[in-house]
Order: structure tokens, then C-alpha cells, then sequence
């Protein structure tokens, strides 16, 4: 008999990030899984973004779910580690909405305690913007990541989106943050028998690693992200944006760590939602379930109108990858030993390219599991079921 | 019982080119494979060069062989479909010798007709140029490509390499090149049960679908061509060598071929050969086994030169093409619906770069059977065996 797998969430929470979320709440409440905390950073949005995000769903199916109220949310890195800081790029903006959430508002639980209820302000349709007044503090030049790209911000310079530096974050030899923390806990407590289930940037990952380099042997690691047999989702069509944000740190993840399960587009696009996943949720009469649709109509709409193949529904990026979290018999995967290229140019590849490492082509034991085939069928009817089923019971 | 596999080769003769078609005559001896014909195509070298070459290996072991003196050998395109005209880069024959057989001379059997036998010029170190002569015949400026990069050419210009344009050469609604024609017969008389080998570009091949639309149904095909899952070998790292040549080609054919086994280097940097190879031969005492080894230690050397990964071998990409053809069971094949992105920026990918297609993700059935592992030993073995033995018959 297997034991209940208990996962550690580290999320840029994201619409599909909140799907997956829900997912697993889903498996948590039918004792399928043991949650044991939700890690927030950067990427589709700010870090504080997505563990204010992380919070409010928790908050929302604590009702549903015993125990969801006392899962730690933590945050990670706030920036990729090669650079100072980190800004939402328009893209994601656009697939996510500004608040992470399709720029609906979460429902407040009456179960919630009236101290921790939101203010009115907190969910706000536009995030307001930090940049001036965190303008006016820096005291050099800051080279930002903007969606991944370089981005050199000046003094005097004012942008009209969020972004967080990190003026006192972890460094090399510092106290990593809080999220990164309790990654190295709860590998050095449970080795293999918890999964670090990452659907962002691999910078938290990267940073346990770097302060923790005795966890690798244990790390047991499922990540959504990179492209292997299909093109990225970034303008170049080269490279997925999770993988993208953060280059350095994925190559050291890959080059690390022996077991990694690459969910990515391979599979991810093959995983599609359409509207009639969203009016199942609805038609559960829950405000949770008006709310999951709401989202999702959201992130419907903003796939269809970025490529015609998305008219067939919306992938389900982040889902599939707890999915498989769970249950690794929904992929056929390839055992390669992967790489992340970190240059472009002759001889460099192309930086952020998700690619099989030349040096170790012929080493075993294959270190990275890449899905490349997913029994979608089933993948998706579970998906559908399970948050219907999360919706009713909230 | 199966059929004697029936082979079209069509290459671009090149030292592994050579090795494959060595590795096809010693099947051919052995009763194991009917080689139908071999057309010569552009790429490592000249197209005139590759028929040269082609005619120079079967009439080394025309006596080894029965029936190989009567093998058609005919020439194919001389440049891609995107360009007037083709002259061979620098890196190319850095790795297979200006002549294509390592600047080694292959020996003249004593069984050749007097009137056969080439003239002592035929095989120099290096090619004669005839840029100059061609140039003054250019009336205006050409496009050329320079093993896969835009080069203009004017009528002015003199350059320091061979090249060949076509302005005799088959265009739309124009009689192909009797090579072309070849392949084209050769699939409507024997439908499915001739196999088009190609290890060189495939502009051949795509010629023939637009000239005889017919044939795509019963085209069954194998490349040696493309990687999905591992770098290129190309200065980007991007692109493979043979499908960046003719970009346009390779994904007409991969968009429109319901049968494709893709032999790309996801597998052919697996299969290394030698000095201990070469040396088998050499011990034959034969004058072919001389040659090959000869040849071969100029592939050698100029493989370790390029990359460390090659000090453990040269990479056999068109000898593993042909021994799949012959044998699929030495692979393992992922399948998937490809294409070839054939321009490069934003929202293009990069041109030249073998991927799945995201339109055809989950149509069925996939026409592509991409080579993600194979048994190197297995395959490695039979190479060496297969050669040492042609060369003893000779």
C-alpha cells in the first residue's frame, strides 16, 4: 500500500496555478493527498501577489477541506537569481489579469475570522503600482527582469506596472526566504516521501539547492514547465515562460537534481478546457464555483484571442502537473538528461531553450522524466470532476 | 517472410554518406537489401561531386557485389529550392574533405573497363573551382546558399570555392532532374515496398512530391535529418545540417508524408565509431579497406577537433539511417506530427529548427517516427561487421 503523497505547492499564482491548487485541495479533502504547504514567488505575478492569491483560495475551500485553514503559505524569491528585481511583462498580464486571478475578486468565506477579511481594496481589478514611490528608494540603477527580459531601471525612470526588488532578499550565504526554508525542511524531514511540485520559475527550487546542496539526493521534484518536442510559449516560440524567467536556475535544477518530471507543452497543450468545464463549476450554485468560472472565462478568453489554436480550449498547464503529482500514469514519458541553454548566439543555443544536455546524452542513469504523451481523456474529466466537486462542497 | 527491403538512397557523398552506402552494398551482397539506385544530391559537397563519389564506391565493390556496376546512379538537385544556386561551407568540408571522401583518392579496381577509369585529376585533394568561369556566365546576380545562409552573388564577384547554380536546372512545371525522376518511378512502380533513403537534404525528395502529388500516399521514408531533443550541429545549435539547408523542403515533406522515420541526432550522437572501427577495416589488407580507414581518420580527427563530446567517437548519422531502414527495431521511435520552422523571430521560431507542429498536436495518426533512443551496441557492431566483411569481398 502507497502512503497518501503529501506535496509542497510552490506556485506563481496564475490563474492555472489556482486551478492546480484547487486540484490538489480536491484530492486533500478526499484524503488523496497531503498538502503541506504553498509557496508563493514571482512570475505571472509579483511573490506577494501570488500568496495573497494562495491564501484567499486556501481561505475559500477551508470549509471544504479539513485542515486547508492550517496549511502554511509561505513566499519564495521574489526575482530570478540573475538580477535585482522583477516585473510583471503584459503578456502575463494578459493571460492572468492583473490580480493573478483573471481580475476577479475571490469570495470572502463567512467562516473566515473578521481580522483576516481582506480590505475592500485587496483584490482590486488594477493592482496599484509601487513603482514610484519604490522608485524614489533605490538608490542605484536596478537591472530588472521584465517577463524574463532584461530590463535596466533608472532612478528617475517611472513604469506604469509592479515591481519588487530585492534589496534585503536572500543572497548566497544569507537567510533564504521563508518559502525556500520550508522546501529544505521538508526534504531534510521527508525525503522522497514529499514531492516539490513547482509550476513557476525554478528559482526557489534553485535557491534550496544553493543553501541546501544535501537535500538533492531526496529531492523528488515535478515541475511545470519547458518545451521539448513543441515550440515555447514566449514571443521566440523557442522557450516556455516559466523556464524563460529564470534560465540559470532551471540548468542547475536539471543538472542537479536525479529525479525531475518535466510537465511541459509537450503535454500541456494536448490538456485543453473549454467553457463547458466552467459552467460545471457554476452550476454547482456556490459562490466558489461562479467564481472558479468567472477566472476561467478570463483565461478562456485571453487564449483564444492569442492563437487560433487555442480555440479548441485553453490549456491546462499547471493542473496536469499536480495531476501527475498524484497519479504519474496519466504521462508517457522520455528519461533524458536535460539542460537549460543560458546564451544565445553560434555555440550557445538559445537562452531559456529547454534541451537534452550533449555532455551527458549517453550517461545514465536519465535524471529528467519529460512527459511527451498524456492520456488527456481522463486527465481532463478528473479535473473537471474534482473542482466540481471542491465548488460543491464549499 | 518479408520482401528483400528495395532502397532508393539519395546523398549528399560525404564520408558517413559513403559509410551508409557502404553499410546498404554489403546488405546487398549479403541478400539482405535491393539497392534500387543512388542519386546524388548537394550539401556536404557538390551534387556533381556526390554523383562522382556514388559511382566511385560502387565500382570499388562492383566485384564484391553482384550487380552493383549496374546500380542507377544519378543526380539530383544541385541547390535548394529557396535559392539559384549552392556552394559548399567551409564546414562542411571541414568535416568530409573538399573532395567529400576526406581528401583521400579511392582506389580504381582492376575489374573497371579501361574507358571507366577516372582521370588522374579526377579526385584531387582540392576541387578545381569553377567559380570564375561560372561567374562570367552569370548575366545576373544570383542567390546563392552557402550551406544554408543567403549568400548574393555578383557577376563580379569571384570567390574562393565551388559552387553550382541552375540555370538549366528543374523548376516548377519543368522536367526534374533525372535523379528526382528516379525516386518518383521508382515509388509508382513499388509503392510501399521501396523505401526513399535520404541522408542529404531534402530537396530531392520535395521536388519529387511537387512534380507527382500521386506518390505522397505511398511515400515511405527515412531521414537521416533533424533533432528534436538535443541540440543541433549547426553554429546556432539550433538547426541540423541537412534540414537547414533547405528548410522549405524538409517541411513540405514532414507536412505531407504520411510515413517519416526521423534518424536525427537525438540518436546518431549515441552511435560513435572509432579508430578500433577503421582499423578492422584497415586489417582486411584490402585496397578498400585501406580507403575507408584513411577516409575515416580524417572524419575522426576532424570530429575531435570540433567538440570534446567527440573525443568518445564520430557520430554515425548516415550509416544509422540506413541500418534502420534496413532494420527499424534498432530504435525506439517517439510519434508525433513535425514540422520545420523556416523563418526565425518573433512568433516564427528560428529557421531551420525541426518541432512539433502545433496545429497537428492531437491529430491522428502521426506521420513522424522521431528516433529517441536506439541500441548503440547493437547497431555499432553490425557497422563495423558489415564494413570489415565488404571490404574482405573486395
Amino acid at each position: 500500500m502507497t502512503a497518501t503523497p503529501r506535496i509542497v505547492l510552490d506556485v506563481d499564482t496564475g490563474i492555472d496555478d489556482t486551478l492546480a491548487l484547487c486540484y490538489l485541495l480536491d484530492a486533500a479533502r478526499t484524503g488523496e493527498c497531503e498538502l503541506a504547504g504553498v509557496v508563493g514567488t514571482y512570475g505571472n505575478v509579483l511573490a506577494s501577489t501570488a500568496v495573497r492569491n494562495n491564501r484567499a483560495v486556501l481561505d475559500l475551500f477551508a470549509g471544504a477541506v479539513p485542515g486547508a485553514a492550517g496549511i502554511p503559505v509561505l513566499r519564495g524569491c521574489v526575482c530570478p537569481a540573475w538580477v535585482d528585481g522583477f516585473a510583471v511583462d503584459e503578456g502575463c498580464a494578459r493571460f492572468h489579469g492583473t490580480n493573478g486571478l483573471g481580475n476577479v475578486r475571490p469570495p470572502v468565506p463567512s467562516t473566515l475570522p473578521a481580522q483576516a477579511v481582506p480590505s475592500p481594496g485587496a483584490f482590486a481589478l488594477a493592482e496599484p503600482s509601487p513603482v514610484s514611490a519604490r522608485v524614489a528608494t533605490l538608490s542605484r540603477p536596478a537591472v530588472l527582469s521584465l517577463g524574463g527580459e532584461r530590463h535596466d531601471l533608472t532612478p528617475g525612470e517611472s513604469a506604469n506596472r509592479s515591481f519588487a526588488t530585492r534589496p534585503s532578499e536572500w543572497r548566497d550565504g544569507d537567510e533564504p526566504p521563508a518559502g525556500v526554508r520550508f522546501i529544505i525542511d521538508e526534504v531534510r524531514a521527508h525525503g522522497r516521501a514529499v514531492t516539490v511540485l513547482a509550476t513557476g520559475p525554478l528559482t526557489d527550487v534553485a535557491a534550496a539547492i544553493k543553501a541546501a546542496p544535501d537535500i538533492v539526493p531526496d529531492l523528488k521534484l515535478v515541475i511545470m514547465g519547458g518545451a521539448l518536442t513543441q515550440e515555447g510559449n514566449c514571443y521566440d516560440l523557442i522557450c516556455e515562460t516559466n523556464i524563460f524567467q529564470d534560465p540559470e536556475s532551471a540548468n542547475l535544477v536539471f543538472r542537479t537534481v536525479p529525479d525531475v518530471m518535466m510537465i511541459g507543452l509537450d503535454v500541456t497543450h494536448q490538456c485543453l478546457m473549454t467553457r463547458a468545464d466552467a459552467a460545471a463549476w457554476r452550476a454547482t450554485g456556490t459562490p466558489a464555483g461562479a467564481f472558479l468560472a468567472d477566472m476561467v472565462g478570463f483565461y478562456i478568453n485571453a487564449n483564444e484571442a492569442s492563437d487560433p489554436v487555442f480555440l479548441a480550449g485553453s490549456p491546462l498547464h499547471d493542473p496536469l502537473a499536480a495531476a501527475v503529482a498524484l497519479d504519474p500514469s496519466l504521462v508517457t514519458c522520455f528519461d533524458v538528461n536535460m539542460m537549460v541553454e543560458t546564451a544565445t548566439g553560434n555555440g550557445h543555443g538559445f537562452r531559456g531553450r529547454t534541451i537534452g544536455d550533449p555532455i551527458r546524452l549517453r550517461k545514465w542513469p536519465k535524471t529528467a522524466h519529460v512527459a511527451l504523451d498524456v492520456d488527456a481523456g481522463r486527465f481532463i474529466a478528473a479535473f473537471r470532476d474534482r473542482l466540481a466537486n471542491l465548488c460543491a462542497h464549499a
